[in-house]
């Protein structure tokens, strides 16, 4: 059932539109990597806001006008469903979304990262791997919480990560060294069950984390989590596009940047599987 | 001589003016800490421009604007001299500023390093480590080029380095193996007998550098380098403050940020020395 009445034309109309993904820069492209793998069959349009990233250091005003300028982009183009593929604007402006763009239907990645994280851990200690800024703002505690009250969450900043990921560095030595320098003096002082990735450059990592965090420890991503979601409310609000015909591609996703397609399509590439090298970047202006 | 006409009055109080410095970020607090070391005297005023960085990413013109913008902020508090610490702005803006700005002297951070760094190679090869923006520009290689044509200059970028020092973690096994993954390919393929550090955030991790590249290689720092040049720059002009009196402390320098003051306090401390650790941020708004 469409949240907003339309006849069965406009409905199939709805349906054939793609996801709308946005994030400040290239982070967000592993939740775009996700929606692929859970929604092979949804075209999808990813947005990055490269020329005024990072987000996570601005104003919460100037973070929600951003928000919006960059969603706008996106609806303007036509899309059934926003995802807010960054943790900044998922904590800040996902309320001034919804009112901004209602009936469509806004997705971000905090909460449905919080609620795997909070289901996942048997003993409710939980330790969230962010940005410094993430970290600081404390988002993924209150929603940990909101649904798990005794929830024990102990944040901590890795903004090295963010570095290595976008230097392709995701394995090997220097990715485990630096894991290491991280979570090792948070599972001594913490002892977590789980750990949530609450960055979206971070699931590159998860490999180097979980060699240092041991096998008695969950990892949870908030770009997987986020991609079942949304498959859960495009199913629940009849909005799935058909089925791709046996053997049939999964539609490229359109890519959109606002600054030096040139570094995004290099940096991007760390992001995807090499079979879906990001090309024929689109150079679009918010202001 | 100053390069204004004014009468002794004017010349003294001019005299007594403050070095106005300014980058995107906290990367330019090494060039601060070389200016403290190189001209004790001088009362020192660093602008940090957090809200907008980095500027390395963005479009020339919006380069131009923003340093501007940062230039006026210093030259309405009264500055006898200009120091553009950062990369992206010094190749950018440092003549558009020259023009604002006439008569007040602008010195950059490109053209002090080049310098020291054409005269301490002795084999002509150089190796040059930036941003991958500042790597990518070639700004060092035509700033050597044009004192020392024959000159042979590889520019690398080393993105990760900034988050080190970022993070305070310049020194130790994590600092020396990113260096090696940097440094030991340029040192194979190119041979250098000069490194340049060409970002302002990397002279914390000259030790490291300098492990990797080994005792035969000199390290030219553009932060010390363009301490000598506003030191001759101030002699030349008439423009030196008195000398400090017998045991009289150095002024501590006033420093302003566009954003987060928290976060720019507990950043700068980790590119000043402990003595000298950063208080009383200044929040200010360039726009």
């Amino acid at each position: 059932m469409l949240a907003f009445r339309l006849d069965p034309t406009q409905e199939r109309l709805v349906r054939d539109l793609p996801i709308g993904v946005f994030d400040s820069g290239v982070g967000g492209l592993t939740v775009l990597r996700a929606l692929r793998e859970a929604l092979p069959a949804e075209p999808l349009t990813y947005l990055g806001d490269t020329a005024r990233l990072p987000y996570g250091t601005k104003g919460p005003e100037t973070v929600r006008r951003y928000a919006i300028q960059a969603a706008h982009c996106l609806v303007d183009r036509g899309v059934k469903m926003l995802v807010v593929a960054c943790n900044t604007a998922s904590s800040l402006a996902l309320d001034a979304l919804e009112r901004e763009f209602a009936p469509v239907p806004v997705v971000g990645v905090v909460r449905p990262g919080a609620r795997a994280a909070a289901a996942a851990s048997a003993s409710g200690r939980i330790g969230v791997l962010a940005t410094e800024s993430t970290a600081r703002g404390g988002a993924y505690e209150r929603e940990i919480r909101a649904v798990r009250a005794n929830a024990n969450v102990v944040s901590k900043g890795c903004s090295v990560f963010v570095a290595l990921a976008e230097e392709g560095w995701s394995h090997g030595p220097i990715a485990e060294a630096v894991a290491r320098e991280y979570v090792e003096p948070l599972m001594k002082a913490h002892a977590p069950d789980c750990l949530l990735l609450g960055c979206t450059h971070f699931p590159v990592l998860a490999d180097a984390i979980a060699i240092v965090a041991g096998p008695d420890v969950r990892i949870v991503d908030s770009a997987a989590t986020t991609a079942d979601v949304v498959r859960e409310e495009i199913t629940r609000r009849g909005l799935a596009a058909a089925p791709l015909a046996p053997g049939a591609m999964s539609p490229a996703p359109r890519l959109l940047a606002t600054d030096s397609p040139d570094r995004f399509e290099r940096v991007a590439s760390r992001f995807l599987p090499p079979s879906e090298a990001p090309h024929d970047i689109e150079l679009v202006d918010l202001a």
